[in-house]
C-alpha cells in the first residue's frame, strides 16, 4: 500500500510508493522503449488494459473490445490504491495515512498516431465529456477530497506512453498548492467581494496585451506573473467554481479553445512537450463557491528552464507573458 | 530593468526578465555549446568576468588577476539588477516591482574539471564561508529581504557552465516556498514550544532508518516526506536560525557533511545532476529566532521523474527516504 506523507514543515502531502520503490539503477532509464513497440492503449487491444470504468462506444460492441471512441481504465501501475480505509496514523511525531485513491487513465481515441492539434473537435470535447463523468462518479467516494485532472503529452513533461491519455488521480488530501489557490482566491474576495478570475478575465479583455484568444464562453490568456515561459490559462468568461457544471455547448467551445491553444503552441514552439491541469475546486466544499473559478493551466515544457525552479521552488521566467501572448495571438492556424 | 511580478491569486512572486526575454527559438538550444570550449571562470581568464566582489588569494597578488582559490563576481547575465529603486506600482489590478537585486556567481575553485567530491576539504569550506562574508555584505542592503544560496551542478540541474560553482541572488523580496516554511515552523512551535526541525533531528537520531550520516555539528537524513527520490537534508544539531552565524568550527564539519553526501550520492547514483539549496532564515527578522532551523536541501535531478511534478505542483515519489537513506548510507566512501 502507497503512503500519503505530510511534511511537518509545510504541511505539504506527498506520495511515498512504498511497494514499488525505485532502485537507483531504475532512474536514467528512459520509458521510450515502448515506442514503435506493443501499445496496450490502441484499439483492439483492450484486453491487455484493466477493464474499463467509461467508454464512449458503438452500442453494438461489447466492453472491453474494440468499437470505442473513448475509453476510461485503471492505471495498471496507479500511485495509489482504491481499495482500503484511510487509517491514519501518527509516526513519533510525523503523519501519514493509507495512500488510497483512484488512479484513472483516459484514453483519448484507439488511434495511437494522434494529438490534441489532430483530432476530431468532438474527440477533444469528448475528453472534457470523459473528465466530468469520471468526477461525477469518484466523487461520490466519501473518502476522496480532491481529484486532480491533467494530462502529460511527451516524455520530457512525463508522459510513458506516447500514445494520447489524460489522467485522473482522486485523492484523500487536498494538495497544498490547490489550498493555497483557494486560500489566496478566498481573502481577495473577503476583501474585493469579487472573484480574482474574474476581475482577472476583465482586465485581460480591457488590456489586451496577454489575450491569446477568445470564444463564446472561453478566454485563453498568458498570465500576468506565470512561473514558466509561455504558460498558458483558459478560462471560463462565465463564473463556476465547478469545471463538472459546464453545460453541453461549453465543452465545445472549451475543446475549441484548447485544441487552438495546443495548434498555437506546437507552430510556434515546433510541438512542446507539455502538462495540462484543470483547476477546480475541492469537493465537499458548497457546491458553488463564489470566490473560485475552475480553469485550466497549460505549461509548455521547454527544454532546460526548469531546472532552477524545480529545486529551488522560486521562478525566473525568460520569457514575458506579453511576449509569449503575441507569438501565440499572432500565428496563422 | 526585469520585473518582480506577483501572482494576485497564490501571492507568489516570479522574476520576469523582461529586457532580455526569449524568443520561442530560444529554446532547445542547450547552452552544453560551451564545454570543451573557453571558459570564464578557469583561473587565468579573470579579465572575461565581472570585476570581483570577494576573493580568497594569495596575499602577493593582484584582484581580478590569478593567485585565487575562490572568487565571487556579479552574474554576467543577472537575473536582477543591483542598481535604482524598487519602484513597487500596481498594474491595474497587479502588483509588480523593479527586479532589484544581485546576483552573484562563486566559482569554488580555478580548476575547472573538479566537483565538490573532488575539491579539498578547505575548498569546500571556503565555500561555505565566501557565503556568510557575501550574505553579511548584501545584508546592510536594506533593499533587500532574503538572499537565496544555491548551486545547480549539471546542465539537467540547471548550470549553464560547467566550472564548478553555485549562486547567491538577494531579493527584495521573501520567496513564498520560503515564507510557507516560515509560518508553518512558527504554528508548530506556537504549539509544542519546540523547534520543528530540533524534533525532527531528535526523531531520525532515535529511529535511524532515515539516518545518512552523523558528525559533531551535523546530521544528515532522508526527510520523512520528500517530493524527491533521495532528496537529502543537512541540519545544524545545535538549533540556530541563521547560517552566516556557525561558527569557524561548525564550516569545517559542514563541509564533511556535505562533500560526503555528494560522494555518496555519486557513488549511488553514477553522478547525478542536483541542486542544493541553503534555507535560511529571512533578514530583518530578529536576529536568532527559536521556530526556524537552517539546514541544506540537496536533490539530485533523476531523469524524466520530474514532469508530473513540474506540472502539478503536487509530488508522488516512487523511492521511499528510508530506502533512500539504506543506500546512502551502506555505500562505501
Amino acid at each position: 500500500m502507497p503512503e500519503l506523507r505530510k511534511d511537518p514543515i509545510s504541511g505539504r502531502w506527498v506520495i511515498i510508493s512504498t511497494n514499488r520503490g525505485k532502485r537507483p539503477s531504475d532512474f536514467g532509464r528512459t520509458i521510450e522503449e515502448r515506442r514503435g513497440g506493443f501499445c496496450p492503449f490502441c484499439g483492439g487491444n483492450e484486453a491487455t488494459t484493466p477493464p474499463e470504468v467509461l467508454a464512449y462506444r458503438n452500442p453494438n460492441s461489447l466492453p472491453n473490445t474494440a468499437g470505442w471512441s473513448l475509453r476510461v481504465v485503471p492505471n495498471k501501475f496507479p500511485a495509489l490504491q482504491i481499495e482500503g480505509g484511510l487509517h491514519k496514523v501518527g509516526e513519533g511525531m510525523f503523519d501519514k495515512m493509507n495512500g488510497v485513491g483512484a488512479h484513472e487513465v483516459l484514453i483519448e481515441t484507439p488511434k495511437h498516431d494522434m494529438t490534441i492539434p489532430q483530432m476530431e473537435l468532438k474527440d477533444v470535447e469528448n475528453m472534457f465529456w470523459g473528465f466530468r463523468d469520471r468526477i461525477l462518479d469518484l466523487k461520490k467516494d466519501e473518502r476522496f477530497k480532491y481529484i486532480m485532472v491533467f494530462k502529460n503529452h511527451g516524455s520530457a513533461a512525463g508522459a510513458s506512453l506516447e500514445h494520447p491519455h489524460s489522467q485522473l488521480i482522486a485523492l484523500p488530501i487536498v494538495p497544498l498548492v490547490v489550498q493555497t489557490e483557494m486560500e489566496g482566491a478566498s481573502t481577495y474576495y473577503n476583501y474585493k467581494d469579487r472573484c480574482v478570475f474574474c476581475d482577472i478575465i476583465h482586465q485581460e479583455q480591457t488590456m489586451q496585451a496577454r489575450l491569446v484568444s477568445e470564444n463564446d464562453d472561453f478566454i485563453v490568456i498568458c498570465p500576468y506573473a506565470p512561473r514558466f515561459p509561455f504558460e498558458t490559462w483558459v478560462l471560463p468568461k462565465h463564473h463556476s467554481s465547478v469545471f463538472e457544471d459546464c453545460r453541453k455547448g461549453e465543452y465545445t467551445n472549451l475543446a475549441r479553445a484548447l485544441q487552438q491553444t495546443i495548434t498555437r503552441m506546437d507552430k510556434v514552439l515546433q510541438d512542446p512537450p507539455y502538462n495540462f491541469i484543470i483547476h477546480n475546486a475541492p469537493l465537499h466544499e458548497e457546491h458553488e463557491v463564489p470566490y473560485y473559478h475552475w480553469h485550466i493551466e497549460i505549461m509548455p515544457k521547454l527544454t532546460k528552464v526548469a531546472g532552477f525552479e524545480w529545486g529551488t521552488g522560486f521562478y525566473i521566467n525568460p520569457t514575458p507573458p506579453e511576449d509569449a501572448a503575441t507569438f501565440l495571438r499572432e500565428i496563422d492556424i
